[in-house]
């Protein structure tokens, strides 16, 4: 299937990915990896929840950690451009015969949940409490000084079902992989806030979280956490990279937290705002769209992922394989 | 004055900043500095102009160089969403008093050229011709490794005025100046892509254009440029920096080009989408505002600015002084 | 007059510098700006006294703090190359009539005081306690990550002097400036350890101590510092740079400590260990020599500077005028 | 058998590594990569030579390509610290019954040519041709921007024995890697310049040169080399990197040459010049030794390598394995 058209004019106004929830096993743990070596600021401890932010942020949060019985992703959510476009976004998604209700979130105005057609739990808000900004309160700064939350990415079973879907709703197609043989996509990277993703979806077992991705300022950043954790006891976290994408061209590593949740941190990629941006191709049979510079993934990267509370996993239709690091 | 409340439906729908038009007085001696020196990538000589685009750009052009009698800037040019929104814009523009004609574009479609109330010459179109990415043909980088235009920042003898305006297209204010004294805008920052500006008013002799801003990777590719002008004959074309920026948060350079044009070298400000993003107030006496090291700003920094085709140079109604470098 | 021949076989073997005492008027303010804010890594408070290591250093101390009733330098230090050759410096200084004596220095094994013949305090010392390494305990490394002290600059009254003199024991001139006028040396870079220097003599008021760098690894570190200081409370103590050297073409920032001593932050010179490395010459009059970017460096960088213990301060022999920042 | 305590005083003075010739099959090609690519200026061309020096190198070369019909390297060069260590070299080596002449080359004073027991091509010369600095020649800097030739690595069949022959010249021992069970080094890393390295000897089929590195400024030009490589028909010529050594604590990169010469790009080791410096220990099977971050080294890291001319290779002594990528 082709790509389709950028729906420029959508049902409603998303504005960005806004933040997750993390369901971890160990509150402390998380909080020593996410806090005192990646550097998130913590906003709020309040019983189970400590509540992060990145360092240009000034909503409330980015990150949820939630102790729980074992490691999921609760929820993905994202920021509309208005309180109209809550009762737009409602609308909508009953006429699909998506499942809505109303939730209570700490710290944010009304809050709409949701699901996916896949089965993804999707929040929508306009209002989070704001706070004053820290971005240049530059003694705060440590770990890999990660800025803002960048983008999700999701194992799909379906990635042309999952790019039809979020193509309604405005996200516009920047990059993607297609399998030759079967003409199927393979991987999508789509955008509402002008970067090269917001979300992206890679075919395998899902609906899954692959991972969430913090924007830093420069590699050297991303050096500097290597060190950091490859003397720390965190050398076992450290999945794959450092590298250049191929697709998006940004420079990336991934690691895992304590619970297995995958994190991506990511910077230079390229501005999108151009409605009339063309998507950029990629074969499968490429190596270097996973890195430039030409080493294949590990097995790992395109098998482990994180599981959605209520969402049950399925195989994807698509069988092709990509190229694994031997 | 108060900033006015952002306008969130404004009347027809602003991308970003697109390009601008340098008049220059000896044209191989500018390709020298844009291309050359700084880096932009040379995409047609056609005549009297020369097209240049930089390294992660698809459109045809964010610089014009055109030889003329004289230093000036003709234009400053604007992408649309949608070519709907050009007879928006000239419907509104007629309801405003404001001049209005279609004008012949080569590499554009339909052109839509005005004047602000200020006198300020401004383009607006949807569709440039697309180029094949160059951003991951690394061998073409060079210089400062310029990855795109960033914004345009003039001098107005009413800033409170040209802020009011530009709201009402759909602007919205991040940072700002405020005189305490007059309650008058000394200067603001104006955004529509997302990033801290596209478009900047400064108080002064107006209107002119006060410069013209480039992204680059990182601070690094601004020492290589310092290194490589003070060594190859363009000494005397650096004027301020390198620096961080109080307002923006950005690290900065500021050069002459050989007419005088002001270039800035500028890296790493924050993501600005949210249309709650609550505007930072600053002071006029704090030098921390244009430095956030600490060191002021020359004179011919507040002084110095090229003038626009037609436009005549009026001085500011606000009389009060900024800090200005001993 | 010319700069002497290198004196390639000198009367004993000099290493490296290698540490200075601080004589500080408040010793938990100056732990918070050396330790807190600079990043030395501090491994001994005794009584009057912080003892403080760099990075990647073994030996015990780069830097002593002593608390006292007024800013000085109580002596520069360097290390030699065995016992032996403190006892062939014995001999040698008492033969030029200079002031010798074994003084008792914590942490350090046999020490020799004396004073070089403008009246400086210097101390020679093979043995130091050594520490384990921590060069890659990445956990302890903030602030401007400095690596290891780098060197000395000194104003001296007799510029010529100075550098026969420090020719004489062995150091190398890399770089100098030479006023063509008098035929006189304004400045001199001298070096033992195969960097530009390891000490610097510049005309002045002399004898005393112009300032004391640390090597870090890039110039982003030097930024970092920047945006650190000038948030915490410590925008007046910057006082120049950030810039390029022209001499030694390294990157440097000049910061004033609580009392006033003056620290370099610098990296990226070059190596200089070939015995037939032709020092470069540099004019006076050249403004790129002070920084290859053109600007000058400010008024009190040629006439601030710590007075050592016990040493009178006299005018300089040379006249002669650098250029200064307006 | 334990590393042998440092040589303080040794034979004759040998100041750094000093340039390697590199026989190669296509001069047009290696060309290409070393001048084009890497960044090395072509100092002069003369037959079937090729003269390449490094940016902050004055003397003539630091690399020679010579064209011939298979890929070899033909020696190692090493600078001396005047025209009598020349003599004394000759001296000792006679003694040592290993083999000695004189040789004529091109740039170059006198030359004596010999080989290390291990049948190693070894050149020593004091006077190099001296040309005019480049390093301020910001324009001529491109490719990953080598500053310097840093060291020699090569496979030796008994590391032990390689060992104690360098120490005895004078190279000191900076860090080392024992295999516990037969208490045999593995390898170890010796200086004579200061650095962490001149030369290193790695346990292997030998003697043949395992790479020659090469020191850039920060691990930006690294990561711009690696962008540049995989886009210009270099991507099968990088071999394993970008990381942090553990040995060295530098930041690397391997790449092979067309010929297959390994070549080294490597930043931020640290200084050695303390005659008492500790060796640091490190454990066969400890894969942070390989890289600091965890990965290991590939299988043709430690199996391939380039035959000296001349020298019969042998399977080494030690038959323990290393830990290798999977």
């Amino acid at each position: 299937m082709p790509i389709p058209m950028p729906n420029l004019y959508p049902p409603f106004n998303i504005v960005r990915l806004s933040h997750v929830e993390f369901i971890v096993t160990d509150l402390a743990r998380s909080r020593a990896f996410y806090a005192d070596t990646l550097g998130l600021q913590v906003v709020a401890e309040e019983g189970e929840r400590i509540y992060l932010r990145a360092m240009e942020e000034r909503g409330h949060h980015c990150v949820i950690l939630r102790q729980g019985p074992k490691a999921e992703i609760s929820m993905l959510a994202l920021k509309l451009y208005s309180e109209e476009d809550l009762d737009k976004a409602w609308d909508w998604l009953c006429e699909q015969g998506l499942p809505v209700e109303w939730v209570e979130r700490p710290h944010q105005g009304r809050t709409l949940r949701t699901r996916d057609p896949s089965g993804m739990p999707l929040e929508f808000y306009f209002q989070m409490e704001r706070l004053p900004p820290i971005h240049q309160k530059y003694a705060l700064y440590h770990g890999v000084k990660p800025l803002r939350i960048d983008h999700f990415n999701c194992f799909s079973t379906d990635v042309d079902a999952s790019v039809e879907f979020y193509n309604r709703i405005g996200f516009r197609v920047t990059e993607y992989t297609e399998d030759d043989e079967s003409g199927r996509l393979w991987a999508a990277w789509m955008h509402r806030k002008g970067g090269v993703h917001d979300i992206a979806f890679t075919n395998g077992r899902g609906p899954r979280l692959h991972h969430t991705a913090f924007w830093v300022p420069t590699p050297l950043n991303i050096i500097d956490l290597l060190d950091l954790m490859s003397t720390t006891g965190y050398l076992a976290n450290i999945e794959r990279g450092p590298g250049r994408h191929g697709i998006s061209n940004a420079f990336f590593l991934y690691i895992l937290d304590p619970d297995g949740h995958r994190i991506e941190i990511y910077c230079s990629d390229y501005q999108t705002v151009d409605p009339d941006l063309e998507p950029i191709k990629w074969d499968l049979k490429d190596p270097q769209r996973q890195t430039l510079w030409g080493a294949p993934a590990p097995r790992s990267w395109f098998e482990h992922g994180s599981v959605f509370t209520g969402a049950r996993v399925e195989d994807p239709l698509l069988k092709a394989q990509p190229i694994i690091a031997p």
